[in-house]
């Protein structure tokens, strides 16, 4: 029913497994948001509390939203996360001409630039020290696709009008713009979140990425982790409606967009054993995956 | 106050960590309980209501027993490890013969035998396939000690007349009985739980590890994790009292006995980051630690 190939029973279980995943994310998260410890313990409580008596039968994205809401509101601070992602985006700043050598080196520029931009959905794992950054993306670009649309992403988006290219984090903005500047930039339109949530891009950091000069940048008008439509303002839904065809990046987006009904390519990598169960490919898979509304 | 150096605010934070981490332990354990996911999710939900209101000014052990107390109750499954503790008592059992032949080449028996003890205290990681063990069991013997009380340990024992070893884990009871047999047997008394609690250690294991013919084996009385001299039986409390000397494995027994007054050897391996923090040593560090009643 929600994300799934086996349908209720999977769900419910693929669910179980984030709970204390999501618990732990709110720890976190209270932690960068305050250094007063009862606090946090309150926080800890309250999405205990909450993830006790909550259905089960929403998106994961809808309950992280729960736990990050609780976060927000508990800790009187809207944006727990702004260093990390101001983190983020420095060192993908550095990292940018090195990733455009990368490309403009390539025999098949379209395809390094595609496995970049993947890359750059798990830089938040990897951001800790050069050497990590560069053997992630070394590693993401000599690895095969696990699974592989490249064909159809090449041919679709030469015939798609206009596309929806629908962001993930702070920083990967700027794998995301190595990708878009392989086309010709008036097709396209970049979506970001409406607010912060977690580590996600807002316009903030879409324009420090270079992407409000290069393409139209919109927002969600959501805060909600992935792409809950239903919360999203109508002038997103009326965008989202609109565009012939939609690149979603990210796991939350993969989970929120697989049933949209719009053309769609997802660009992930299998971060969590909850996608891996769902996706069947195992944590690290590179996905380019094609649905058709 | 509980097992710490920082008091209050450091144990206070100490214990948030462990919140996330049990409730996906009880999630797992249910799963090994039943394969019903509505009793599954039960037990997660109740985990998750009684974590938000617990008290935190307790051991991170009572809160392990509460909720698999809350496992045990929902799935009626008394031990849900069990299947897994015979497979750590096999792999142990093969195990042994090259373990003792590494003892007796070694130039320090003692001192291998020391290290192959808290070696078998991460068993429960490392047993997947042979490589990962022969590498677990390399890796500790060829680390110098982090926090090393060889010396003492040596020493003490010799001096010492009663001595109760305290185990933690089915299978690391192998390694236990390698580490006993380099010293006269009589000396010694072998505590294991009085119950089955996640895959620790109780009586059939011990008897499957042939400690029951090589020293005197005690039960605790009780089937909390770690050891929790409150809930042992008066007889329990007993020998504990009268114990010249107390050898305690594992994470479980060093947070609960911290401050038990008696003359005791901590042998662990740090596994968590929380028992990082509380020991100062990062995790994979070796403790062979001595503290003076």
């Amino acid at each position: 029913m929600l994300h799934g190939r086996g349908g209720f029973h999977l769900v419910m279980l693929t669910f179980h497994d984030c709970a204390p995943c999501l618990v732990r994310q709110a720890l976190d998260a209270a932690r960068m948001a305050t250094p007063d410890e009862q606090v946090q313990e309150k926080v800890l409580r309250k999405v205990l509390a909450a993830f006790s008596e909550v259905s089960f039968m929403q998106y994961p994205a809808r309950l992280s939203y729960l736990a990050h809401s609780i976060v927000k509101q508990e800790t009187s601070c809207p944006d727990p996360y702004r260093r990390l992602k101001q983190y983020f985006n420095k060192a993908a700043h550095r990292l940018y001409p090195s990733l455009k050598h990368l490309v403009s080196v390539s025999a098949n520029r379209l395809e390094v630039a595609v496995k970049l931009a993947i890359a750059g959905n798990i830089i938040d794992f990897a951001i800790r020290d050069l050497e990590t950054v560069n053997k992630t993306i070394e590693d993401t670009i000599q690895k095969p696709f696990t699974v592989n649309y490249f064909q159809d992403f090449e041919d679709v988006i030469k015939k798609s009008g206009k596309i929806l290219y629908i962001g993930d984090n702070a920083g990967e903005t700027f794998f995301d713009r190595i990708l878009i500047e392989e086309f010709p930039a008036e097709k396209f339109s970049y979506a970001v979140k409406g607010g912060p949530i977690i580590n996600d891009a807002t316009e903030e950091d879409a324009t420090f990425a270079g992407l409000v000069e290069l393409v139209e940048v919109v927002n969600t008008g959501s805060d909600t982790p992935g792409t809950l439509l239903d919360l999203c303002s109508p002038e997103f839904q009326e965008k989202f409606n609109q565009a012939d065809l939609i690149i979603a990046k990210g796991q939350a987006n993969y989970e929120t967009l697989q049933f949209c009904g719009k053309d769609i390519f997802f660009l992930l990598r299998v971060k969590c054993p909850v996608i891996a169960r769902d996706t069947g490919h195992p944590i690290g898979s590179i996905i380019l995956q094609y649905k058709r509304g």
